[in-house]
């Protein structure tokens, strides 16, 4: 099957180090094709740059749905657009931080989230009320750590990320711990070795989810909320999703 | 004051009608300035709608940031972008579905929601939910009368929306009713005069809420959650948004 | 147009401080009629005193009704007698409270209340879940301040109610402010220049709401839960209300 | 022990029903005071009737406590001033709609309630809300009998009472029937009998309540929000309240 | 009436102990039966013991049943098998955790929970959920306490149960206690004397609720959720359920 | 990976049945161990054959965590005794209800669910209450089929699901369907094809769900609610248990 892996920020860095991180876990005969939107900010930090970021990710799935991709992965925390990606989408759209909740809630009674800027709590707090997962999450806890600088991390960030993940275990009570940047993607695996509790990331959870939906023939439901859009104008630099 | 009116649809039509309605009912010393962005969908009915013109409605917040605006005011009934707005604006930024809840539940006990396409009524009940008036609303009615139809308002068109304000109270026991769509504007007293209950529309709702933030001089925190963004590098068509 | 400002408490010395705060922001050609009831409690600051003055309240009301106000106002932070009220009166009936969270909810994204007596603190998580704004909100911290003592205003009151907002602030993650008592009317632009956040209060909130329903020609709705009562026997000391 | 058992409307007809179907099923060494207030409404049927029996209940309670009865009920189905009374007696007071819902969900999995009028659904919600027992209750149904009318139950109205009980039953899934109003509580054993599911009337289950807390020596907990309220000035009708 | 009061820990020590409680209480003519189940854990602290338990329990529910017993209770805080004891009960089947929140919610505002072991606090909340109860509880603290040793309990014990009681009252604003195990039936009035609020005991509570529905005439609802279940196979160690 | 597949009814044909459509999608080197317990109900229809099934099934985990199977799945749409498993197991337990509900949240917007008996609705809502999807779920259907009669679907039976899949879709606005009990398992694609929406069955979405943990190498947290139990004396026909 082929996963489009779509890192909706524009920095190539982050793009190629997720792809490494999906390459890892898929199955044989997966294809993995990661990318970024031409058009866009750098880092998605803020609802300004998510809001442009959404926007811009659309062209993105369009065209990987033209490609006939059996899958779509949107590759940011916030899981943005994905209302609009599955309108676009035949194929299923799935978001880290929804792939990365569910894997959490079997293998833990609660799960705490570790995330980059302060400002992008109130995102990580209403996606877990959209996805229904709020009652199972002891908290969301913000590292201040930028989303750029986790391209290539330092000791000192790392070290900071890793207080972070233990304060969620021993004050709030966490029993898994979900990293909320894709940009954490290659790190899951050493602070689990060092805090002895599952740790999701949530590139690779949604590349299992969209694996096993595409074993079970399962697409996005085309009856409803998700139905493909009517035809209409559309002006500007937008010209090109006129229907 | 100055009022900037955006209606994030690219249509003028119905641009130029809520700016006649909220003309009609602002205080003399109150300027609306209405506009439209200039790229994006001629109107807004589904997701892949307000993803695009949520990104195109921020150029337009800005341009009246710039500009020294009061306020401004997200003619749309799902009021889209409006963290993103309120992070680039010190002016207060109001939505229309959020001012009309706000109205209504100052007149009655419950009121229901009378709105254009079924595909929308998950954003509605969104909005619901987030602004915390989902219990006090009977419910949310979808007549299926494109946005664009609205312009020039036929006789039928009409009696399809009275019949379904009249279900609204009838059946569902509202007490009042929110139009949900910028262009039913100036329906409402039409309608009220007809049903004899309140019938509230948010675009002169949100502009007597600006005028009543203006006077008493409150303005968007910038402390927390809508504090200005930091700046950073947008790549493509979003360069201009480099900071 | 004629506002009924009702403080439903006794003490003079309060209606004649939010007569003043009133009249500062009204329009031109707003009338505030200022009015405590001729019976009940000086201060309002347990059940007992609230389950008391709300029936004392509704004499005001009656009469403000026959004298053909345009609006009333409650101007007690637990919005005492409210749904009686809307039963009342064709006029719109507004609450403090309800009118200072919908202002505090459209310049900032969560808001704190700061407000008197410990024991109140029920009654305003009350109206929070009441008016939906529960989860808008980072928590009601009481001062312990005696309502009566908002009168006149010493220092050492006053920094501490400055001090509980800015508690409010930086622990609770509050955005801006509410005030939880008309006895702090007067204070609220102080505040707000000293903490730099906006600082609502519900009295000059729900003038500006009551001039907004007023222009829009809403009233309340006489269909549904606040229908005119019908009549019936009323015995001893409410003789008067046999209808 | 001595009950004092309140009927908040003044009509003296239901006082004397209630109090034969209190002393029915008492202990041999409980006394029942049956009482109504001097003052107020023949019956409670909206808002404003609430609003002002509240207020005269509570010279029954102070009353009663005076005269060191073990518990007070207020046999009101919209348990009106409870938290009033509660900061005024030491002895526990209880109101029957939370005394029904209680005894209702022991012997069934979802009851359903039958009230009288349409307009005091929004109480009957309320309350509900209010204990924590809205998702255990498949709905409120009222059947639109005036209160005074069950005074003297007439074949018609007592039809439409069980009808109305079957309906919530067969077509609403209720495995337990709770009556809403004081009025009817010598049906509840008839109605069980017809239909073959509990039936639960909130006087007399209020009374087994007060007598159980009685025996385990449980009486209104001091420390909080039911403190005894601070001394203060009250004037005109009210000045015998101060304090 | 007889009483059947389940202990459905296996260990006889808390049997007895809760069989002098519930005696100590009761009316003159109601006989208690306390039993525990012949097989299962010696406690219940953790979910394995909880599911085992709930089984074994099952068969004393038929035997006394069989025997024509009044009312059953089940006197583990965790409430275990109440549904399904309800479906094989004519008579009510009363839950200490359900009995104890109903009647610390007639005399406090908000109440605490203190029980034993940490693992416990999932199943509290539940079942505070289950009830309805939840938004009016301070907090469920844990002492750590093991059930075995309330059986003696030492002086050392006593004072850390009495110490984590005051810190919820003091702290969490509790305004009465509940005490979260059978095991620590005999301690509630020492407590209560020592903290002057309400502290209420699940198994003299359920004893109450039981003659309190015996009286009323109130059995379990054998329609819907709670109807003897139609009859089936059962293999092994169950075949005695065949039915 | 070796999957533990666990039918907790004691009927052979319907663990044969799912073993079937287990080995159909699992992948070529997965392993699927089908057992049902030695002990418990044919059925699982009502509380008290969940109950007793629940402690049976605990036998069956502990066997298979011992031969060090990788993942265990429990394969009745209750998703009995899921938390004392996974107190017992280092390898993943997963329930088929969450799982259906975790993979049907992937392709719509909101789905349906169609089960057996009415008398198993409560516990279909309660699960998912549980696991946070009840926002997400058009409701929940009954199709009154017995378990027994899924082993071999005769047309009228199969006629009846469809029809009861069809009034999810149209009457609730369901845009997938999950399907409610394991006995359905060879179904989905069937009636998928006919309705042309996403027909999930929890037994292969489980499968699936073990095989995507098991890559990602997460195992059940032992940190917190699911640490293994300490020692204790079991008694009777549990004393196996004795630990």
């Amino acid at each position: 099957m082929k996963i489009q892996l779509i890192n909706p920020n524009t920095c190539q860095g982050m793009t190629d180090k997720i792809a490494v991180s999906a390459q890892t876990i898929c199955l044989p005969d997966t294809e993995i094709i990661a990318r970024s939107p031409a058009h866009g900010p750098e880092s998605i930090e803020c609802a300004v740059d998510e809001t442009i970021a959404a926007a811009a990710m659309l062209d993105v799935i369009a065209q990987g749905e033209a490609e006939g991709v059996n899958a779509h992965i949107v590759a940011c925390f916030g899981d943005p657009a994905i209302d609009a990606a599955r309108e676009l989408a035949k194929a299923p759209v799935i978001g880290i931080a929804g792939a990365a909740f569910q894997l959490a809630s079997l293998v833990s009674h609660k799960f705490g989230v570790v995330t980059t800027m302060s400002r992008t709590l109130p995102a990580a707090h209403h996606l877990l009320h959209r996805y229904g997962y709020h009652h199972l999450c002891t908290g969301v806890r913000a590292t201040d750590i930028a989303v750029l600088d986790l391209e290539h991390i330092q000791a000192d960030v790392y070290k900071q990320l890793v207080d972070e993940c233990r304060a969620a275990i021993e004050q709030d009570g966490a029993e898994a711990i979900v990293l909320g940047c894709a940009g954490m993607s290659d790190l899951a695996n050493e602070i689990s070795s060092e805090l002895q509790v599952p740790v999701i990331d949530g590139v690779v959870a949604a590349v299992k989810l969209a694996e096993s939906l595409h074993a079970l023939n399962l697409t996005t439901s085309k009856s409803g909320q998700y139905a493909t859009p009517f035809g209409k104008a559309f002006h500007g630099r937008y010209q090109h999703w006129s229907r």
